[in-house]
């Protein structure tokens, strides 16, 4: 089924569409049937206009007024972001962070599902994480064209993620997302994107050394409460 | 040491600068001299111009034709995140996830320093991570008073975050980063943000499942590369 709607929407809109989501799973599950921009886009930290905007993408909903239907706007924002659909994750780098990764809810729901967990230490290889087994990584092309991964994790040191990208790419695995802290280079036709566990640290020091420098009360209301979930845009 | 500019900085530019920060402290571990905002946006993957708007809210650097000095501007950027200052950390949860973050080199560098480690399970009570001492949560107080955090880190389950949330406020934390996957309330002078793990699969998947419905030949040009390294920003 395509989606309603094939205009270009914006990198930031799509940033913002999973802190949304996050927010209408809350509602519907605490059994909200109705909410408007400005709730959702105090919730979101973004103001309403910004939310009118992004949701105006997914199709027309009718807000003047009446406001969302939490559930069936949740309901669009799940098939705009894909996520009606199988997206096998290979997960490279079973230290703290890989199985970090293999056990939190997001990877494994909503479309989302762990398919295979790989790390070269021999002591890694052979135990379980959420009843997976970690692999050889040199069984990757293997596992990949049996079960080929949509999205395949770095989460190794910096020193090899080159390494498990190229071996990525070669399997055939169109996008990476990596959480290792380095650089990487894929070709052209691979999505890649990066995750860096301490960037909202540095977005916080920035609030905060502004509050130092100019004393809390004159700082109080530009410092953002509830700011986005998650990671950033494209331009 | 105030900041050179006192300007309003949007949020956006906020969350972009430690994106710019990685980039540069490449460049300048690698030698370069100087570097184009054409380069810089190519390497952050936004637009030139955004890079040039983002970089004249730190100050007036003289880029026509000649281009950023590196060293120069990264030193500008820290200071404007407030990475010259000191930044002691609390890490509440300290199971794979609290135990990543706690070896991440993010958490221990430019001005970032894990000063405890705290969970509530009597089993990780005592043993080391990082050459530090995990603690019981009761002890977060005492802790408080003599090293007073200034970042919170939730790194629990979601059932229990909020009373470590509570807690952490209690103890006079001035601002807090969940990676626990539940909205939390804090009072309004509690600067509190969000990390979710799972945001940029999100992402993924979107770009993804546009590439398999129109094919790829057809997207190849409105999919991003490489894009913005963590997370998102307040609007």
């Amino acid at each position: 089924m395509p989606a309603p709607n094939h205009r270009r929407i914006p990198g930031a809109t799509v940033a913002r569409l999973p802190v949304y989501q996050r927010i209408l799973l809350e509602l519907v599950r605490g059994g909200t049937t109705t909410v408007s921009s400005e709730q959702l886009a105090e919730m979101a930290g973004v103001n309403a206009s910004k939310v009118r905007k992004d949701l105006s993408f997914l199709g027309s909903f009718g807000t003047r007024g009446s406001g969302y239907d939490p559930e069936y706007l949740l309901s669009q924002i799940d098939r705009e972001l894909g996520l009606d659909g199988d997206w096998p994750i290979a997960i490279v780098g079973m230290g703290n962070l890989g199985r970090a990764l293999a056990n939190s809810p997001g990877f494994s729901s909503r479309g989302f599902r762990v398919a295979g967990l790989f790390d070269v230490e021999p002591s890694l290889v052979g135990r379980r994480v959420r009843g997976m087994c970690i692999h050889q990584l040199d069984d990757f092309e293997e596992m990949a064209s049996s079960d080929p991964p949509r999205i395949g994790v770095i989460a190794t040191p910096g020193a090899t993620a080159q390494d498990v990208a190229d071996r990525m790419v070669k399997a055939g695995v169109g996008s990476v997302l990596n959480f290792a802290p380095r650089v990487l280079t894929v070709p052209p036709h691979v999505l890649l994107r990066y995750v860096d566990l301490s960037i909202e640290l540095q977005v916080m020091s920035f609030y905060l050394s502004r509050t130092d420098r100019r004393g809390s009360a004159e700082v109080s209301s530009p410092l953002p409460h509830v700011v986005g979930l998650g990671p950033s845009a494209p331009a």
